[in-house]
């Protein structure tokens, strides 16, 4: 089932969430008002209840008519995994070898919006660049989880473009945190597809597409580090909690690593697609300063 | 006036927060319930208020009888500053030149105990290192903060430990995501002194000492990146918001710059002292897995 987080002019609660069905959305935020939002139904576990209440339900919107926002839109963890996909890490031409774990840095919630929302390319830089990722959202709480048992803290995958101020990245010697935190420099959604709609998470194919070009084509049969090593991984040292957010890395062919390099320009859209999941688009604008 | 978080036995609500007042506590929850937090309060402008609250009121609690949590345990952003001590960058020793631009990282809120609770080493790791710093609450939101109007977005000032795991912080080529969010590996407090009690913030003086013995001290006149640039630099990207935190670098000494390396031990006690903020003092113990 897809489970979103929206916005509808006609009702007076800033945010609600919501699953996709058929050709139209299921407020749930109305049948269950108890969970103020997404993150509190999939902490408390009634994703099951909740698909159960979508399935005999109408629709109460189209697609159309909500403005969506990311599906966790306050995600209390943001972690974002580099350098990912087998043939990137040689992209970075500086003969070092491939690392022994992961590079782990974190976004903001700020830094993302959502679904058919304006990217901001920042008055700052022209050196706005794409990342399109799969998305981990995790749906229970735990600590040295064993990759065995990774499945089961698990509510589901989203899309993200973690997009990045390239320029930005380099401001210090390490930590890329500067270029990664742009306010709604990326992007998370459309939805977030509950896990038991993969039987596997090694079988997923990833495009990004700028304007229709086909920039980054990857699977996920080619990850250095699998979604069950990132989420073992990274519980050795933090609290997973349900709603955190780990994005597990992009394929090659960012922009920057073109030659010559082709950032992201105003009017440009940008789609990260997985079937499976669905299909992440946004417009580029550039930030107006009030 | 000192504003704090806490637990106290015989309350039933699980986060307090309130004002220190000579020999005790005064509970503000009690007083002021429209704010569940003092995040909340600070966010509503309610300090000023809170103040004359406090000042006319009695203790309810003697600061011995009650468990000190983080000043802001629900802050949404944890940022902290890389080397930023005039003298510390030299002792990385790699020939490097002083960066343009402070190195940025962020932590989570599990990452940080309060006051007088124990900091864990894990069992993953021997290295558990201090390093004692000052932190900026910010009170109000903001994007683009010229330097000159920094002042009016801050609360005010509280400590750090922020405690670091040093071999997990380099298992990546970038970035020290790992090594600085080990679970309750670091500290916050004890109390926010609230802005008004500082004429500037270039006259601060922090020492970190280990079982009484002094490791690290120096002053924020030495400061590579003063508060105000930081805070303007930081909001350029990020737009910051109420309680917010962010971590304004180390001196020189951490332990893992002396020769031999020191790291912390259980049973080890590290204090970090500024006049005019306080003294912020952990017990070091092993993390026992249950």
């Amino acid at each position: 089932m897809r489970f979103l987080s929206f916005r509808h002019a006609a009702q007076s609660q800033n945010h609600l969430f919501g699953a996709v069905v058929q050709d139209g959305v299921v407020n749930l935020s109305e049948r269950m008002p108890e969970y103020p939002t997404l993150r509190h139904a999939i902490a408390a576990g009634a994703l099951t209840r909740a698909e159960d209440i979508a399935v005999q339900a109408d629709k109460d919107f189209s697609l159309e008519e909500i403005e969506y926002l990311p599906p966790i839109p306050n995600a209390e963890k943001i972690i974002c995994i580099g350098v990912n996909y087998g043939n990137r890490n040689a992209e970075y031409r500086d003969s070092s070898e491939t690392h022994a774990y992961p590079s782990i840095f974190m976004r903001t919630r700020e830094s993302l919006t959502g679904h058919l929302q304006p990217m901001l390319r920042p008055p700052e830089s022209e050196q706005l660049d794409y990342e399109g990722e799969i998305v981990i959202v995790i749906g229970k709480e735990g600590r040295r989880i064993p990759e065995s048992e990774v499945r089961e803290h698990i509510a589901g995958l989203t899309l993200m473009d973690e997009g990045s101020i390239r320029d930005w990245l380099r401001h210090s010697k390490f930590n890329v945190t500067q270029g990664k935190n742009f306010e709604r420099s990326g992007s998370l959604g459309p939805w977030m597809v509950s896990v038991d709609e993969f039987a596997r998470f090694d079988n997923l194919s990833l495009t990004t597409r700028v304007n229709g070009e086909v920039r980054q084509q990857d699977g996920t049969d080619n990850l250095l580090f699998s979604f069950e090593y990132l989420v073992s991984y990274v519980s050795t040292f933090m609290r997973l909690k349900p709603g955190d957010l780990i994005s597990t890395g992009t394929p090659t062919g960012a922009g920057a690593r073109l030659d010559p390099p082709k950032y992201l320009q105003p009017g440009d859209v940008v789609e990260v697609e997985v079937p499976g999941i669905g299909t992440l688009l946004n417009p580029v604008e550039d930030e107006r300063l009030d």
